[in-house]
């Protein structure tokens, strides 16, 4: 401390202090630029997938005999997949595994997943549309990342922003999807070091989608008042009860997957096949409530209305949909299914059925995910911030007793939920 | 498959099936019953402190020689440690290491703390309660875990939970307070595991604080109705500047508490001087706005009223006093820092003041503590969900041009701010 100054130390102390900055400010300027980048491209791809998934319902719905040709949308889609040389897709599990495993996504998956989830919307499987989102936002992360020579961390966080900036565009609420990016990777990790690059790409993304006149989803729900030790029990209940769908959601889909693998080798054979038990029980149940996302039953169940089978058959539909190789994801119907079933459960448990709704998607959500700091945002991104407490409880709740259980099955468990121990176990 | 099902072969199918979920019911009992019950404890140890620490300012400010008084109540604190065997004191550094290195914090920390704070606020030192809070709650916590004679990581959760519990009884920010302690271990990791013991310790804690009549902290502020792009250039502008005012207040309280043990080794001395230099700077300066936590200048800040030298002032007083040995915490003159910087920047860059006094006041927060889900979170509970998108993207730049400075020299960067790789680096 009482040494003179000389200018040389003076230089060596600044040159010091320079480069033990620089690297935050490249980081900082490479989110601004790279990732910001990332984001225009995802918001208009986004944008144009939103369009895209939205027409092709308003034209299913205009034209009902449309769910005839679904076997047929199928074997398009598995002969899209064979000449683009992927047969054995994985979907969603593949951009999992590209952050982790460096397994990298080619570029096309971007295009088949556009086209092969347009097509199960028009003809009316029973899908979702942010799965394909991360697909498509990570496939084109990472061939950002190879068009700009990035070494391969800096490629896994490109993956994350391009799965950020597409499920911003889609879906209007940009903090779950910058969280949830971070997230879903390893269950009991989070990607802290992707934050700014994933939250530069989903605000750039989400401001282009507004521009573009896509609409945010959110919902207006009757909030409680005041949580008592009695709601306390109440809410705690729903969210085992939530845990137990996610469960049966993760098992339906595992399952379907499975047993259509086992008894129909042949990808068209299956497309037709899974096609065709979709229109069969469709017409079966007189409803086309259970065809395409079903945002409007979500709606509808929010607002305290649903019917006590809806989520069963939601699920029962959405495993054969997507287990006979149609395209869309598993996302929105977490939220048809929760939405649904805490609607009908929240009034056994002498809850209101609208606010018993927004608690069952968002626990159904988090339960299949393993995203508890996602979910909790998403319930604030879509119901305001009114009972941020109660959506926390129930999201821990969920999370811890979902278990091993998951929809993508190349997430892993890195640390338990039981205590802090890197156990690096599979999901089921 | 087409095994025929015995009746052996059902029981041994339930058994494991029993076994399989067992670890996951029995953490959710012991969330309700021993997070719960840690809940209770702190609740009302944390509501008796909130009203000991109002009560000591309240007397404060009706009896202003109670100030001059400063450096004896700093040799009684002295003094007091030193019959408790606790004359190297770490505060809440003791409390990260004992999660994380199991070091135990003894049990009668918590009673000296709550002491010492409550004369530090009596006269006029100034200083926090929430770094106090963690550290009560976290000795409550380690003895507990004591006498039920936990397993260690058993043990870490419910020091945790205490940390989580107390803070919620002092704050009324319940999510913010099971999220901080979860996230303020190592920065890069997220204790997943103990979010569900946490939230019931804080659920339970903030109830029985809110029951005794404790008024949850929230503000009013004047949200931003849209955010153009040149709005986020702004907010991206001011989170910097934050990021730096972090970095200069953790340098500060690292250099007081440097010099202090360096020029003064016998701790009495130490604390005679250093409450002696705040008593002489509070006449210098000629105003009581710095003395104690100044929860009411945040108020003003928050309405967009901040004298600009009052973020440095509040940098230096903060350092003085904490340096010297003083008791408190850093973390509500870090919310002082932010706020009156923010609300004095803010009109310098265009942006409302009471908003910028917000986003500054949650800026500061995550450069200092590094836990921006935590710091997302605050900003909703605090100013509501208007702005989230704003919030979310202030902390990630606060968060990673903050660098490697940390308010607490025992918080390890587990994980690097630039890409996920593990580096277990120390903090400056």
């Amino acid at each position: 401390m009482g040494e003179l100054w000389t200018a040389e130390k003076f230089r060596s102390f600044f040159h010091g202090r320079f480069n033990a900055c620089k690297p935050y400010v490249f980081m900082l300027l490479k989110s601004a630029v790279i990732a910001g980048g990332a984001g225009i491209v995802c918001g208009l791809v986004g944008t144009l997938f939103h369009y895209a998934v939205d027409k092709a319902t308003d034209i299913r719905l205009q034209l009902p005999w449309l769910l005839y040709l679904l076997p047929v949308a199928g074997i398009v889609i598995a002969w899209l997949y064979h000449i683009a040389g992927l047969d054995n897709d994985r979907g969603t599990n593949l951009i999992l595994e590209s952050i982790r495993e460096n397994k990298r996504p080619p570029l096309r998956l971007a295009g088949l997943i556009f086209i092969g989830t347009v097509l199960t919307h028009l003809c009316g499987g029973s899908s979702g549309r942010e799965g394909a989102a991360l697909q498509i936002g990570g496939s084109l992360g990472s061939g950002l990342g190879r068009c700009l020579r990035l070494s391969e961390k800096q490629e896994h966080i490109l993956i994350m922003c391009g799965m950020s900036g597409l499920f911003s565009a889609l879906f209007g609420t940009p903090v779950t999807a910058t969280l949830f990016s971070m997230e879903v990777i390893s269950v009991g990790i989070f990607h802290y070091s992707a934050f700014l690059p994933c939250i530069c790409s989903s605000l750039v993304s989400y401001k282009i989608s507004l521009f573009f006149g896509v609409q945010p989803v959110a919902y207006h729900i009757n909030l409680l008042n005041s949580q008592g030790f009695d709601l306390t029990w109440r809410i705690a209940l729903l969210a085992l009860a939530c845990a137990l769908v996610s469960i049966l959601f993760c098992k339906a889909m595992h399952l379907s997957s499975y047993l259509y693998r086992r008894f129909l080798t042949n990808a068209y054979l299956r497309a037709a096949v899974g096609g065709g038990l979709v229109v069969i029980i469709t017409l079966l149940i007189g409803t086309r409530d259970y065809n395409g996302a079903g945002m409007d039953i979500v709606g509808l169940a929010l607002g305290g209305h649903a019917r006590p089978e809806a989520f069963l058959l939601k699920i029962l539909l959405t495993a054969l949909t997507l287990g006979a190789g149609f395209k869309g994801g598993e996302i929105v119907p977490a939220f048809f299914i929760g939405s649904t079933f805490g609607c009908v459960a929240g009034q056994f448990l002498g809850l209101d059925p609208s606010f018993a709704a927004a608690l069952g998607l968002v626990s159904v959500f988090c339960g299949v995910v393993n995203c508890p700091i996602a979910s909790i945002i998403l319930s604030i991104e879509l119901f305001g911030s009114g009972n941020v407490l109660a959506f926390a409880f129930a999201c821990a709740i969920s999370y811890l007793m979902s278990g091993s259980y998951s929809l993508y099955s190349s997430q892993r468990i890195t640390y338990s939920k039981l205590e802090p121990t890197f156990i690096n176990a599979k999901t089921k």
